[in-house]
């Protein structure tokens, strides 16, 4: 029997884009190469609501985020990191790595950023870019990115607004064009029903405008390059070829289903899962308000190791869930709720959950 | 009919090495996740004849002749790039991308590095690393790399050697420790059967004292927290999981065939392809004491377009060939006999070239 695969990436693939994977490869270089990156890239696009570039690269999700670091930025430039999690303490130290000067924002764990309080620290810097999280997926936030945004372009700086999508695009709105995201990136293996091994990135024309005067040094990252050899029908470099047939696949479900109904449904199970969780007695992470469609947090009980539920789940209830990153290490289970994901899906690991944290002692309380 | 897929890379992968990467995702913080990567990493060392680290990273080839440079040398390091063709050049425009002070020494392309010449060249310079290709995989040849890594030792500096065997290891025999490698680096697409997405770094002690001091900046192809995830069983970024399945099943293929049989399956297939070409009255691009045995370059005979013969070859005989790289565009084509290959996909390569010939007007001379 499969596990219930509820960890928020990878994500669990349907069968008809697994299938998909075992295509023979093809050359790189070639026309039927050429037809699915146009494809593929094209039916991404109304899911990043954008017409701006739309680049794929073969390397996940932090790979994609250094990227969008370095091909728009240079050393000692200032960069407002806005931190929500481990993830968005992750983007500031890629930018660090390269030498930006950073300054870091931190907002308490579970909460989200506040969009006064970022247009007051960004009236105060002359930065040349803020960093952003769409979803932190180490708290189950969801960030308000479009107040967020617009709080940002009210600064007379006008810094260029990197945003990690990675766990957000695909599955809860994201309008890079119309908030003003000069790039915005995301992985495969998130809300896309694809395994790992692909990134993509939204690249709007301040981005490019910064591409040319930026001077971190890039390579295999390298935008325009992508850009140029895209308009071959290539990429750079030798790309995934066989998570770009499961992307062919996964994207012609998704086209079928559609964006709305797509946001809807994770939406809709997302607050399935919240609910169920709360029926157990247990308390969600993150602020109610700011709750993620795509993961959610919950609080290990009192007298209930995290890694005791972590196995036993693994071990008797075929059941996968995440653990608590970096400073909530034992202190918060997730479960993710993004890509292919139906009701039972979420239901059996409700249950799961409920039946082994009873196994642990924990007193589940009478349903009223 | 699926096409004969001869380019130098991504190869054909077996069929049960295609049908493994169905498989569906797991955990890649987990146990299943873990064995997986210990065993496959495992597997990898006989056929690199190595006990030092072995890293797989998620990017491409290009990604991880990047990383090879990044997680050793600091910008204004002195580096003499040897180069004998269009990979070559690469990996100097990498270590210059990251303010390495590049000399270059090119090769006359056909030719392979003469190690004579290297050794003066090394003792001219105090050098702090020199970067070779094993496999040049736009002229079809081999570097004598034994000979070249023993003429670079004999200089006072002792640099860093950095190796590109991204079209060699797994065909042909490459000992790093032996030959005194600080890193190798190598690509799932090429001689490993497996789609790529996944490349191999064998990274010596000598490479993890220069880590130490290396100061160019890198995030996500760093070796040392590559190092330590794997002690953990997982790699720092989310890998392509699926790509690892199918490395799994590839590697178990080889193992089962041994490095020894597979080198020599490599030698005998590829002269078979060699000897081939030449009854056809074609002239090998490379010098005959250095031709590669994973691919061959081959003069476009005159009165014939490259071009044309790629596409007859394409439309007609199901049969892909790549075409000439860089200054070779048109001038050149290359057949790829690498990873997994055998007589016929050959012999069938070779009798569509000549029927493809003979049909745009070329004159096959008759066999005596």
């Amino acid at each position: 029997m499969l596990a219930n695969l509820r960890i928020p990436g990878p994500t669990a693939c349907p069968p008809d884009v697994l299938d998909s994977l075992s295509g023979q490869m093809i050359n790189h270089r070639g026309p039927e190469f050429a037809a699915l990156i146009e494809r593929v890239t094209d039916r991404l696009r109304p899911f990043l609501a954008t017409d701006n570039d739309i680049l794929i690269l073969t390397c996940s999700g932090s790979g994609v985020m250094e990227a969008a670091i370095v091909n728009t930025l240079s050393p000692s430039d200032k960069v407002l990191s806005i931190s929500i999690g481990a993830f968005g303490d992750r983007f500031g130290q890629i930018a660090e790595t390269y030498g930006a000067e950073v300054t870091g924002f931190s907002v308490e764990w579970g909460q989200a950023a506040d969009p006064a309080a970022i247009a007051a620290a960004v009236a105060e810097g002359d930065y040349d870019a803020v960093l952003l999280t769409h979803n932190e997926t180490s708290t189950g936030v969801t960030n308000p990115l479009e107040a967020l945004c617009a709080a940002i372009h009210v600064a007379d700086a006008k810094p260029l607004i990197l945003v990690d999508a990675v766990s957000s695009a695909g599955c809860i709105p994201v309008e890079p064009d119309a908030w003003g995201i000069d790039v915005l990136v995301t992985g495969s293996q998130k809300g896309w029903q694809v395994p790992p091994g692909l990134s993509f990135a939204v690249v709007g024309p301040r981005a490019w405008d910064a591409y040319e005067n930026s001077t971190m040094p890039r390579f295999y990252f390298d935008f325009g390059k992508a850009r140029e050899m895209l308009a071959k029908g290539q990429t750079p470099y030798t790309p995934a070829v066989s998570i770009l047939y499961g992307l062919d696949v996964a994207l012609e479900r998704m086209a079928l289903e559609g964006p709305e109904a797509t946001f809807a449904r994770h939406h809709r199970i997302a607050e399935r899962c919240r609910r169920g969780l709360e029926a157990l007695g247990l308390a969600l992470f993150a602020d109610r308000g700011v709750v993620s469609d795509t993961v959610t947090a919950v609080k290990v009980p009192d007298g209930v190791a995290g890694a005791d539920l972590s196995r036993l789940l693994n071990q008797k209830y075929d059941t996968v869930i995440a653990g608590g990153q970096a400073a909530l290490a034992g202190k918060v289970f997730r479960i993710g709720h993004l890509g292919w994901v139906e009701d039972a899906h979420i239901d059996d690991a409700v249950e799961a959950v409920g039946s082994a944290l009873a196994e642990l002692g924990y007193a589940i309380p009478a349903r009223t």
